[in-house]
């Protein structure tokens, strides 16, 4: 068991009408906001005049940048360093999912740097000592932006998608409502479901010996989306359902359940290759990938941990045979992202092209094999990607 | 469910050899360092030259104020107040269990106030708007003041042991390295074990609906505190048997597992009239009411909770009656901490006299009756009390 710090500062404020405390939060860092958003849901839903309605009973001063897509792009971090660099502005305000979340991260952090903002990311990435404060708004339960100190930017012109971790990127403070969910569609809530789920599992599948506590923690997590996100995605307000998936989309990755544990991400870096190159959304990649990466990595050496797996979070019976444990657990993650939440189940579906493999591959593994679960070369990749097809 | 606001700033360094960073962190405060700590265990074992060294290194002045008392008592925060503002104190380490923590808290909000610190306690108490920064190194794993905002102070003049909380009395940085907790003794253990047990199940058992997210975390502590806990007693140098105790105890009781919740404790209010009066270990009282209380409480409208707790954290088969898992899940509470611990069972083992029971009974009810799991009023906490006898 490794040694660790816990530090996850971010305040957050949980449940309806907490939009009160909105001013008083962004006025102790400043006065001076940049507001950001995606493609206008927040206009069409209301959103956006409540926010505006409080920043302005806060005299606030308001800037916006909206546009941001899914999958942001370095040019959006760019037009938002711009603004924060030409109008000193002191605080900025995310309204969205993890996508808005990632690129206002980068936008703070790009604001205090003379360097373009995509040297944060690569293999000689730039350190980030400072950020302005991020408050945020969450309108999607699934990447976990709003608690964590990461997020990943796509750059087209190189057909990168890199991530990046730093201290200095954690919210301040997030405001998670579930109602404001309520309008995600079935797929995309589906789509955040596959995120949450993939979050946990990155951190669960380990060979390392780590905390009970947290590993009790990891099977509630998982058991909360296999109860609620079916329930999510059959009953849009069912507030019971959201707010369950909201909190799990936050602690399922802002570093509590690492707690003790070597980082072995194996799904993520591959998953970053597919969104890179054909736009898809996270959340669905990771769907696809996911039992595909349970299966090859299911061995006798390997075993114990899917026993756990399905004993704990199915409630698969302990007295079957271990292989036959985690074969059924296999299928019944299948039969959860595919049937329960009905998300497209292989690459032909979505388009994902054998001929790109080598490239995807190759590029997953730029800074080495993958040292997940199991170690993963880049033929390793490919032979999954070829079981996705 | 309840909307919520989550808070909890505390940054943890968990592990062995954590210590080099004590100086770093007190630096961020000021120079001059109130060290207190307890009975002078930590001289016997090494770590208070170990702190002291650190101290040291980072030059750091340091005063001291040893000799605090398990539940610790209004003299020793006084006495702590009054070196904090005769020698300008910036910060201070806490060195200890809950105990040593919860009077350093109120010597650092007293420290900030002209009134004596008593006045922080009661029906009119004084509000806590500020605190002295508080750091801590945690040396038994029982109350989670560590990581919470509040603490319980006794007063034997009045005969009274209240608590209190604030949020400027949560410590900013606590380091938890279990093998400090290796030196604690068996009993201390069990009676620890039993602490932090009480402090979930204080949450758990509760009629309001709420976040099942985190009912499974709870359910998750109990299964680490029911299968690590004897370990500890049987293995006092066991570290993963410590580090789960040792984190389990932080997060039982740090407000996470409150979030969407009605506050409803029970077994708390009634347990400290005990140790007013008779001064026996927090937890050892915890251990004898619990089980009685669940007795208490059980009917038809509450036996659903239990049925729950039964099912996920003792492994209760679910197809027997409920009331019969109500009452084996009970029946297994009791085996684990009068066997698998070895706690004494009864008031009258420990001395506890039934003359006092209606006294207690109206000071345990002193703001009215107990709003917990079922209302108690005085005749119902008299009653839970000749159940111990």
């Amino acid at each position: 068991m490794n040694s660790f710090v816990y530090n996850i500062p971010t305040k957050v404020y949980f449940g309806e009408n907490q939009l009160g405390h909105l001013g008083e939060e962004l006025r102790k860092f400043g006065r001076r906001v940049l507001l950001t958003y995606g493609g206008g849901s927040i206009k069409r839903n209301g959103l956006y005049d409540r926010v505006i309605e409080e920043l302005s009973k806060a005299d606030l001063e308001v800037f916006e940048l909206s546009g941001i897509e899914p999958n942001p792009r370095i040019e959006s971090v760019r037009e938002g360093v711009k603004i924060c660099k030409e109008q000193g502005i002191d605080v900025l305000l995310a309204v969205g999912g993890g996508s808005t979340i990632d690129a206002t991260k980068f936008m703070a952090a790009g604001a205090c740097v003379e360097h373009d903002a995509w040297e944060f990311f690569g293999a000689n990435a730039k350190p980030i000592n400072e950020a302005l404060p991020i408050v945020t708004i969450l309108t999607l339960s699934a990447t976990g932006s709003e608690m964590d100190t990461g997020g990943v930017i796509s750059n087209l012109a190189t057909g990168d998608k890199l991530g990046r971790l730093a201290a200095p990127l954690l919210p301040r403070v997030s405001f998670l409502d579930p109602t404001l969910t309520y309008s995600v569609s079935k797929y995309q809530t589906a789509c955040g479901a596959a995120d949450i789920m993939s979050h946990i599992i990155e951190v669960y599948f380990n060979t390392q010996e780590d905390l009970f506590m947290l590993d009790c923690f990891m099977e509630g997590m998982l058991k909360t989306v296999v109860k609620y996100a079916p329930i999510a995605v059959a009953e849009p307000e069912n507030y019971e359902a959201r707010a369950n998936l909201m909190w799990t989309s936050s602690w399922a990755i802002n570093g509590f359940i690492n707690g003790g544990k070597r980082k072995a991400w194996s799904c993520h870096p591959m998953e970053h290759e597919l969104s890179a190159v054909y736009d898809i959304t996270h959340g669905l990649g990771l769907a696809i990938l996911t039992p595909r990466w349970m299966k090859y990595c299911l061995d006798e050496t390997t075993v114990d941990k899917y026993v756990q797996y399905g004993v704990n979070v199915f409630g698969i019976d302990p007295s079957l045979d271990k292989m036959e444990i985690a074969k059924r657990s296999i299928a019944l993650t299948e039969e959860f992202l595919f049937e329960k939440l009905g998300l497209q189940r292989t690459f032909t579906e979505v388009g994902i092209k054998r001929e790109d493999f080598k490239m995807m591959a190759q590029k997953a593994c730029r800074y080495g094999d993958i040292k997940g679960f199991k170690t993963l070369t880049p033929a390793d990749v490919e032979a999954i990607f070829e079981m996705c097809l």
